[in-house]
């Protein structure tokens, strides 16, 4: 690893494999066990940068497919690198197009070399291979860039997945070959499906590469929340001890408990601001819909324990208004909730592990159930 | 005029009726002349009241007709009123919904009682009389309420306007037997359409009563530019000198700047939030749709001279990336700028007239030309 990157492991659970660490990256440092807020298009949606600060968050995600296909990766460096462009001064990380292409693009063609797509802001064709993804993203300049790989659907056969999962590791060897810059750290990214062997083979092979640090991708695609669980449990313990985890796509309560336990340090989910914009607000591990009339006249705050701007400024009531108005306020101000409320949850759970309260705090969350 | 509120005049152009002025509420003081911006649905769209506040804005309307319709004023009270509903603590003003149910609502029947219409939300008839629009109201408590007027469309015939004009003056002292609150000012509205002779008369039948306020209502409703001047330059002088005069709806650079000179204290306009919304920049007199080709590498601020968040944070590129994406984020950064920029142009005057530097420096603004 650069000497500009680190992590540091404070402590750790007496009854899991839970942690608590500070990874450094030259955006400055970052808490984990911590909830990443999702800024696709170089903003999180709604929230000015001030806001999103607001929030706790302190490493904040783009996306390379969508910023490669609007504005591009040149009008970004031209405005100074993705931190500087868009205003937010704190650690970012930038996944690598694959999800993305795999999951959003129309004619795709994958083949040993990458992928090729369509797309759909002018119909070009685009050949995004795992040297391409790497140069878009040294280009945009985040702090954290992430391997290109290939993430099969769920469900997919056994043999599938393995062809997949061998492929990611060979385009995995030319990320590593093309990166070209010491101040980005290139995590590169599990994958397996849910054959739990083919996770841990996986996990022991990018292990041995002495990465700056991993990350478990293609979960959350569709399978049953209680095969997340397995496959963490079958991954994270086999990854380097001192380097940060990642698991990807992940925001649900229970999910990044269940991960925290099994000593994931970082999380990422569009849902707490894709919600917001739905009307919806995450209050202690539950979903409200602002727009039920039990909330017109509430004159309460969404969580009176909750110390956001949202919380400490406004009530149920005037939330619901906003959305039955179809205010964007009302989004700007779910969105400033909701994702302060996941990063408090990792927050005190970080606290917890400190303590060494963690199994005992969050038993209702660390037991199979509802994904929440 | 209660002794909760006065209106100071602190310096006088020597070459125009231009003025500066305090105008003191229980909620704060209005430094005059100053844009007011407006916030329709108890929030001005897409902005935080501290985004607000960070703006400039001192005092802010907010719409009866619409408030009236969705949450209802019972929720706004039940909410601790209009101030503490959308945690807006500076001054207030809520117009009377006059204006709106005449250019909104369907099915609308004037009688010398009131105004009925069909809701637009649930088609539900509503009666809306002077007494009804002061009632809401005092339950709404906004520190400015507005006398419910009927509001003449342009073209309108002599005997149209002056029977309007008459029926207003009617409606205005029941306005005045209705109100309940003196933590409230009632401000009178003088019509009288484009009609010099009439809007003379109706000034000085209004400053007879001696209100806490007069403002000039049906200008702006698709009549010439040049006719607002004159208008304004024939009610204006003949409104008492001890009382803030508003003209309502206005809210372009040469129509304030001709207004001002005409000793005008206040102004109000939907233009700079509308504006941003559909991606539109004001900058230094100008309109500059953010979608333009020219802006999509272009890393200077919207306007280098200017102080608000946008201008000191992001660039044209970053902003037309946003707008060309759709994302809210636009319309919320469009929307500080241009409110800052409107009440910034206030300011300004405000500032030249106490040097007795107005004509001189505002110039441009004075002689007629394009609306701007």
């Amino acid at each position: 690893m650069s000497s500009t990157f680190s992590f540091q492991c404070l402590a750790c659970c007496s009854q899991t494999k839970a942690r608590v660490g500070v990874f450094s990256t030259p955006h400055g440092i970052v808490e984990t066990p911590r909830f990443m807020p999702v800024g696709t298009l170089a903003n999180v949606k709604t929230l000015t940068p001030a806001q999103l600060k607001e929030t706790g968050a302190q490493m904040v995600l783009s996306n390379t497919y969508h910023l490669h296909l609007q504005p591009g990766e040149k009008i970004v460096a031209g405005g100074g690198g993705l931190h500087k462009f868009m205003g937010w001064n704190g650690p970012m990380l930038t996944d690598s197009g694959g999800f993305q292409v795999f999951s959003l693009s129309e004619m795709r063609k994958i083949t040993e070399d990458g992928v090729i797509f369509r797309s759909p802001h002018d119909g070009q064709i685009i050949n995004l291979t795992p040297e391409r993804s790497i140069e878009i993203q040294n280009t945009l300049g985040a702090d954290v860039i992430m391997a290109f790989d290939e993430c099969p659907p769920y469900p997919a056969t056994r043999q599938e997945v393995q062809a997949a999962t061998a492929r990611t590791y060979r385009w995995l060897q030319r990320c590593i070959a093309a990166h070209q810059r010491s101040d980005q750290a290139l995590f590169g990214i599990v994958q397996g499906g849910v054959y739990l062997d083919l996770r841990s083979q996986a996990a022991v092979a990018l292990a041995e590469l002495d990465l700056p640090g991993y990350a478990i991708g293609g979960v959350s695609v569709g399978e049953p929340p209680e095969l997340i669980a397995s496959i963490v449990q079958a991954t994270a313990p086999l990854l380097p001890p001192d380097k940060p985890r990642y698991l990807m796509g992940v925001g649900t309560y229970r999910e990044m408990a269940i991960a925290i336990a099994s000593g994931v340090d970082l999380f990422d989910c569009v849902i707490p601001t894709r919600w917001a914009r739905h009307g919806t607000a995450m209050v202690k591990g539950d979903r409200w819909n602002l727009k039920n009339a039990k909330f017109r006249e509430d004159f309460t705050p969404l969580d009176e324990t909750c110390a956001c701007y949202t919380c400490q400024n406004f009530t149920r009531a005037y939330i619901s208004h906003l959305v039955r108005s179809q205010e964007i306020l009302a989004y700007t101000l779910l969105s400033i909730h909701n994702i302060s409320e996941l990063i408090r949850f990792t927050q005190k759970i970080r606290e917890a592990i400190l303590g060494d309260r963690f199994t005992k705090e969050f038993a209702h969350w660390l037991t199979p159930g509802e994904m929440g």
